[in-house]
């Protein structure tokens, strides 16, 4: 799947994500996306096979946005807690900036639909943090229970602490989310 | 909010659950959950206000089944790490077995509704968890970072691992899961 560059693209990955946010995927048919864009549902299929295809694109769009988001500070020869914290500070950002592209996620990965993503090309655009890791298992600096395990308490935490509907009590200072990096760092060091 | 123990308001909630993850929350109308709970509409004005007041409670529901089935083994008279590794694999076991929960309380948790839920009604349930947490904190066992950071890395994680359709390639094995306690523990220990 190519991330083409278009103005209409974008609209339509818009209205994409604020229609299914507010009435859900199985209400959110083409037509009622084209209008919620202000493109005609003709203009849709030029770049979209079909709704499906619509809704696997928006996916595959924000996880190629917030792999950009979190590697645009990325520094393969700092020391791994640094190339982490940084890494963690920028997701903090991103999540904290866009919750709509979050909640879609969020939803999406909950669906179906979840099931048409092609795993490698969502994969290719975390490489980088996917390498780190590895490096870090290597050099005995993590530990060696695999980017599941790893992931669900390196960049997990930070979509639960970063949403203001589920985390009330926790202030987006930076002084909270170094605090919470390091919870990070220490559940995966050796 | 009452719990009220009856076999129509427990059909009403799995038909809630069942509908609002198949179509979401914005089409999911009385009149639809009573006809997939076989109840007629003008039963669920017995238990429930209004479509908000079914939500609510579904989710209150759920959230106090989920602290029952987390709490079944608790003994407080056992070492802080030990609780919690109980607690954890019991949540672990509540989150595999009923994924449908799970989505629903996401979805809901993200959904506008989530501001219509009485914040103590759900924490009581859960309040010995929170005074284990506490006594760890006091003993200097525990990170004094507060609940909400605290509970990001103990209990969110398990529902990214616990999800099939997100960690794929997580097997749900008893060694797994305790490698993954290791994690958690590690994040919040002292």
């Amino acid at each position: 799947m190519r991330i083409r560059d278009d103005v209409k693209q974008e609209a339509l990955f818009q209205a994409t994500i604020k229609l299914v946010n507010k009435i859900g995927f199985a209400s959110s048919s083409v037509a009622k996306i084209a209008k919620e864009a202000r493109i005609s549902p003709a203009t849709i299929y030029i770049y979209f096979k079909n709704k499906e295809d619509l809704l696997v694109s928006t996916y595959v769009n924000i996880k190629h946005d917030m792999s950009e988001a979190m590697l645009k500070n990325f520094n393969k020869n700092l020391p791994i807690r640094d190339i982490l914290k940084i890494l963690w500070r920028d997701m903090f950002a991103y999540s904290s900036k866009h919750p709509e592209y979050i909640e879609f996620s969020i939803q999406f990965s909950n669906s179906p639909f979840a099931d048409l993503v092609v795993k490698k090309d969502v994969e290719k655009y975390f490489e980088p943090i996917l390498m780190v890791l590895q490096r870090g298992i290597d050099e005995k600096i993590i530990k060696n229970v695999g980017y599941e395990i790893l992931t669900a308490f390196i960049f997990h935490p930070i979509i639960s602490l970063s949403n203001r509907k589920i985390c009330t009590g926790f202030e987006l200072s930076d002084k909270n989310i170094d605090t919470a990096f390091t919870l990070a760092w220490d559940a995966i060091k050796l």
